[in-house]
């Protein structure tokens, strides 16, 4: 199996975390997020002790929380003791009211307005990290009227193309996000930011992209970065306590991903690192890396039902789940692959090949094409592996369908961490 | 300007159905979704009356309110007097909730859970309309367990591929919908709908796809349909007294997209069904289409407000404003084409040209490329054009970005028909 929270037991079904997913679709009924909390706190456990070893004192990780957000998780990234990312009003409420220490927190974003600024210094958001000059005038302005001296990382685009989808790629210079070295932005973003006296300056943040194998560019990225703070340093004397170097880290959605040692690869960038700063006769910043992803998506699960089997003769067949694009957009949006399990069934050889679809009203509505798969018939579960990122929080309400619950396993117990949405909330803001 | 319902006034603000757009930004806030009332009943009433006036008595069109669902759209569906199409238990909840008749509505999806028909059945929807033997054997099912007989339509593919976008094209043989024509799969069901006693037959339903500028597959498509009535006429007794010959009449994105005459189109389609039915020697049935895009899309604006602007010398300029992909997925899954205005200073030379981009933490995250504007600041307002379908829908809340407002433009008031969403209540069902 693709990860090892996933077996099969004597009655043939499929089990996540330990538990019959057969039995927890008829528990709690489908369309459902499964969601491995003791797997969510191995992968945390690992970044942090990798860092802990290869990194300077100081040196965390940070939970990307656009990957996975409810309250709950940041109350699993607390008792870990690792920082957050936030990046926007929604997400730092929901962290602080799950009592996360704001001072761990890194408010990030391409457009934050005045309020969300407000609200961010309010909530005693530890670090912004500033996106524009537009921001950081606006930062400035809004931390005098409130009083207060505002921490941050500026993020840089240090012109870095990484091997993946161009959607998912961030770290080139042409980029809605960051400073880009190459312009001259970046280093007068830092002289903009040095001269604000309501600002104090930790830092800079480089984000190279998302489903990364390799560390090559990371280790290219951190190196531009090194190179980037030396010659702040040589030009103004400042120099950076922090190198955030954003998150990226792959994670296996299909058996012929790789399969990714995460303490390796942290190493290699710190070996890396640190030849680097000696090169430079620089001492290398505490590192920050931005986990979202490689933290949370095998440690997710969709569980469906399916509800009808077509076999178009001469064509293909369709298999119709009761979920789809609304829980799950990721095909819709890049063509994602994703490995597709019988749950019900799976013991049974696959001698049967369809395309995975969801229920919406849109030809676009799917989970996989040319799933291989014992041939289901309506009342099978069908399981969608490594949906853990980027699955409920990207979830819609098209077709006015509710979200499906996130359930968490944990040590053999299982415990609602969002409830299922109802028809009567999808609308109770209309009039 | 694409619309007629759109204008420039004395001070230099884009205006929509009469009123500032500036203004409405400062009264309700950005992002906001705007709707034209008396354009979403224009367009209605020109299907309407099209309708009556080429088709048999009883022909009306349905609203596919996928397009855009909340009650008040029901509530104007209603006043004017034709069905809608409903593809969900919420959409169902939505409606009933705003006192539309059910008797006038037809229940979609190609997956319909067994708690989807029961529901369905109690709240008194006139028709479904069936996707799939599976779906056949459950609703009679139900039906019977209810003590009921439900009328339907069964979805047929005609076979036909319009000139669209793949994923919004459903009329083609290898589709997830329906009952294909050419596999012999389509005159089964007709016979396995006619053998269940607590169903009752109604017709045929058919959809070719979206955004459709000619009338040709349209036609097309009706008359294969009309065939299709007479095969199963002869062969089997059963003559329909409905034919759904679905949605997708285009609309008017940018300048260069042709101006339809909606009127027009229906004419050319019902002198090619009428010249068909002849030739076939049947009586034309009861027509029914499902505009959804056609009523609501140039119904439609969104306001957004600029929080950076970003000059990469040497690549491209970047807008970004304070929604997005949340709001509006439609780029992110289409490269879907709109206007793009700066609302504020609408008067001004477009001499700047720049990727406009939203808020969230994802490089695919833009409204639109390439977009001729007035240089803007921050604090500007940019206005989308055409966002009346699918926008409001289709929303996430993707980084726990809260749900803009619909505000409806009526007569010259203006009214809330959707509320803000709040961070409270996007986290209300967090644990």
């Amino acid at each position: 199996m693709i990860c090892d929270n996933i077996s099969i037991n004597s009655k043939g079904h499929l089990t996540f975390a330990g538990h019959d997913t057969v039995e927890l679709a008829e528990k709690y009924g489908t369309p459902l997020y499964l969601m491995d909390e003791n797997k969510i706190r191995e992968h945390i456990r690992i970044y942090k002790n990798a860092m802990a070893e290869f990194f300077p004192e100081g040196s965390l990780p940070e939970f990307a929380s656009k990957a996975f957000s409810c309250k709950q998780i940041y109350r699993i990234v607390k008792e870990e003791g690792i920082n957050v990312d936030l990046v926007s009003m929604g997400e730092i409420y929901a962290a602080k009211s799950a009592g996360f220490p704001m001072e761990n927190a890194f408010f990030h974003g391409n457009n934050k307005t005045d309020s969300d600024i407000k609200y961010a210094m309010e909530s005693g958001v530890g670090h912004f990290v500033c996106d524009s000059a537009d921001e950081l005038n606006a930062v400035n302005r809004i931390a005098g009227e409130l009083g207060k001296k505002q921490k941050l990382l500026l993020r840089i685009t240090p012109g870095i193309d990484p091997h993946t989808h161009k959607k998912i790629s961030t770290g080139s210079v042409d980029s809605k996000f960051g400073f880009p070295i190459e312009t001259g932005a970046a280093k007068n973003a830092v002289k903009l930011a040095l001269s604000l006296e309501n600002l104090e300056l930790s830092g800079f943040h480089c984000h190279v992209g998302s489903q990364i194998f390799e560390s090559d560019p990371f280790i290219d990225a951190a190196e531009i970065m090194l190179g980037f703070i030396s010659e702040v340093k040589n030009e103004t004397g400042y120099m950076a306590k922090l190198l955030n170097l954003g998150g990226g880290l792959g994670v296996r959605y299909v058996e012929s991903d790789p399969v990714i040692d995460y303490r390796e690869k942290i190493g290699e960038i710190a070996a890396a690192l640190n030849k680097m700063a000696e090169k430079l006769n620089i001492k290398l910043p505490e590192i920050l890396m931005e986990p979202g992803r490689s933290l949370v998506a095998d440690a997710g699960m969709t569980l469906y039902t399916v509800g009808s089997v077509k076999e178009i003769e001469g064509y293909k067949n369709y298999v119709s789940v009761d979920g789809g694009m609304t829980d799950n957009p990721r095909f819709a949006l890049y063509e994602s692959p994703y490995t597709v399990i019988l749950a019900s069934k799976a013991d049974k050889e696959c001698d049967f090949k369809a395309s995975v679809v969801g229920r919406c009203c849109e030809s676009g509505d799917i989970i996989q094409e040319n799933v291989p798969l014992p041939k289901p018939c309506r009342g099978d579960v069908i399981a969608v592996l490594t949906t853990g990122a980027y699955n409920y929080t990207m979830a819609s309400h098209y077709n006015r369908i509710p979200k499906p619950p996130v359930v968490m396993l944990k040590d053999g117990q299982d415990y609602v961490a969002v409830k299922r949405e109802t028809v009567e909330d999808l609308c109770k803001l209309d009039v």
